[in-house]
């Protein structure tokens, strides 16, 4: 179901194959992966930056599997919390009080079945595992996460919309959501419901800031935060500490901790961004989230103007709104593009036709005439995004693909 | 059941408190946690590197998942590949031929549930979970990481020796074995088996190399072969590329890949070892192997020296053999010490009157009147250790505790 790495590779090999056969490939001809999320379009951002979030570590540091014996998630550096609830607490997108827990995980991945674990580990188990929801569209990889080990604890039961059943019950609410960028609430709200905030976007660029996220379990994730997706960091802000605890001994049981150099490196760029938000001075440069607002309103706008030109697709209209943050009325630019063909055509198919891969609306619970395209990549690769767009209608049309 | 990290925590828990009340206790009284394995004992090794071992990372490095895009683990970093492959050449305890796949995971606990879901997840859906066994005493940690999400796909079934099921099954073989230090063989040897071969501690500072290990499935560990605990690397090498595959796709569902940070220091500390290793050079240091090896044989000597004289306790006794990569006959020294109170007595408690905590023999499947020791802690714990050890007749005698 979750196709999205092999979706990834599977291209790679394409370009690397035919570029072994025609060296002098036209771009028009190069498979362009818009499928993954893969954030690596904060890197010029990061270069830009020179040394100031350059960590540097000896053979000797960082060898003991704990970072704070005593506390209840052993394996956090404390450097790192302190520094993930400083940086909320500047952007003002989430509640990070003394009586939050925070719990980091291998990326949000490993944190969301901490989390199903910690809610379903203390049922009866003779029961039925607890169902988990969300709405559709949903995130693909949700499903996959959740069913694979065939766990006796918990089970994949789709949409939220349609969910019926009686007792308890754990439901995901991804926002703003992937992949249509939607501002999200719950929707079952039935007793026994239990919530899961996946609040990976819930950042500056992608959305205005209008107030302090303050829900039972919120994730976050390094990754689409700071575009960091290879250093495998995630959190957790918890309020209960039973809940905490039990994501920590998850956390035990699959992988003994977190990796102490990633964490390192976490709370160090996460420092240095919170240091140029508080930055008064006048002649400050522009910090991450303006930089990354910046970006994505200009990307959205230019995707935009090519989908409105080319007659084909639909993209989803977002309701301005304040953001606190930024100090301004700004318009959500999310980091997918959730487009909708007109005539109820295979999304999908259409786009890999002209050598974009992307992934189709049914790994969201939806129907094919969707698809969803990564907001992330590389200049490079938007801007052939945008020159194969503006070309689609040439090619339905006349069939020259 | 596994209790290893929690006995951390709670010790040190009492170290504090007790620090905080009587600021001036004595050595004696201090709580000494040997518990866990934590090789935090090499750290003066590190040290005296200085910058030999020195990674620097800056901002804009490492941002995207992918780290080989196209190979089958394309998480995978290719210079973390080499290093290992490097290292077990020449260290000569492992085939790392090119047909030989590696897989990495965030330690090889991970990895142990990515082979467990590997070898099960093309079972019948409808046919009972697959049996997992290990011959006791078993590292304590395997039956929780197996049966903790109460998977459909595999299910501990205890001690490979009493087990008599029909059917598939996959056996664990430790070796050395992990309490006990045992060079070990599958015990079932059945039809329809699968093993994991888990060499965590095949290395010479723990025992004689004899050769190359040649399994289907080989799980190490940077934390027990280096000592970097903190780093979460660990690495398989499989035969079966099929195996291998879905390793990576549960690494994929599980944490979407591993930590570049911790893979890129991985790879420089393997490779200066390496180096080390193969420096010809007449005035050369002692390698890493050779520090290791001499320190642990050091410390053995001296705990069986106290065992003997105390006559409270016995320890296994290991065969000498030659190691092919120390070049002379070594004496075995494990990195735990599986300890056996002549008495029948429960040794775990007999320990903790004297504040040195333990993981006592239930944790490993036997009895309790066996206790396992950390032989990996820092000088100054392993010499108290030999000092309350020392005095432990007197106090059972006398009762002064």
């Amino acid at each position: 179901m979750v196709v999205g790495f092999e979706k990834a590779v599977s291209a790679t090999k394409s370009v690397v194959t035919s570029a072994k056969k025609a060296p002098t490939t036209l771009s028009s001809d190069r498979v362009i992966n818009f499928a993954r999320g893969d954030p690596t379009m904060y890197e010029s951002y990061w270069r830009q930056m020179g040394e100031k979030c350059t960590i540097v570590i000896s053979g000797h540091n960082l060898m003991s599997y704990f970072s704070n014996a005593g506390h209840f998630c052993w394996f956090l550096m404390p450097e790192l919390d302190r520094a993930i609830r400083r940086l909320h607490c500047v952007v003002g997108n989430a509640v990070v009080d003394d009586d939050r827990y925070i719990v980091v995980g291998n990326g949000s991945t490993q944190l969301f079945q901490a989390v199903l674990y910690a809610l379903s580990s203390s049922y009866d188990p003779d029961t039925e595992p607890l169902s988990v929801v969300a709405a559709a569209p949903f995130y693909s990889s949700y499903p996959e996460e959740t069913d694979f080990l065939r766990s006796g604890l918990y089970k994949w039961a789709g949409d939220a919309y349609s969910f019926d059943k009686d007792g308890a019950y754990i439901e995901v609410v991804t926002s703003p959501n992937n992949p249509d960028g939607a501002i999200r609430e719950a929707v079952v709200n039935r007793d026994g419901g239990k919530l899961i905030h996946d609040l990976a976007y819930y950042w500056p660029q992608y959305t205005p800031i209008t107030g302090k996220a303050d829900n039972d379990i919120m994730l976050f994730t390094f990754s689409k935060a700071t575009g960091h997706a290879g250093s495998r960091i995630g959190w957790a802000i918890v309020k209960d500490i039973e809940v905490a605890t039990k994501m920590v001994k998850f956390m035990e049981l699959s992988s003994i901790g977190v990796s102490k150099e990633s964490q390192l490196r976490a709370a160090k760029i996460l420092e240095v961004i919170s240091d140029d938000c508080q930055n008064s001075a006048p002649d400050k440069e522009e910090n991450f989230f303006e930089y990354g607002q910046r970006l994505m309103s200009d990307r959205w706008e230019k995707l935009r103007e090519v989908v409105k030109r080319n007659g084909v697709f639909s993209l989803p209209k977002y309701p301005q709104d304040y953001c606190n943050f930024i100090g301004k009325y700004t318009d959500p630019s999310p980091a997918f593009a959730w487009l909708k063909s007109k005539d109820g055509l295979n999304c999908d198919n259409l786009l890999r036709e002209l050598k974009i891969v992307t992934r189709g609306g049914t790994n969201f619970g939806v129907d094919s005439n969707y698809t969803r395209i990564s907001m992330l990549s590389p200049d490079e690769d938007f801007n052939l995004l945008l020159e194969k767009l503006s070309a689609i209608k040439g090619t339905i049309i006349n069939g020259n693909n």
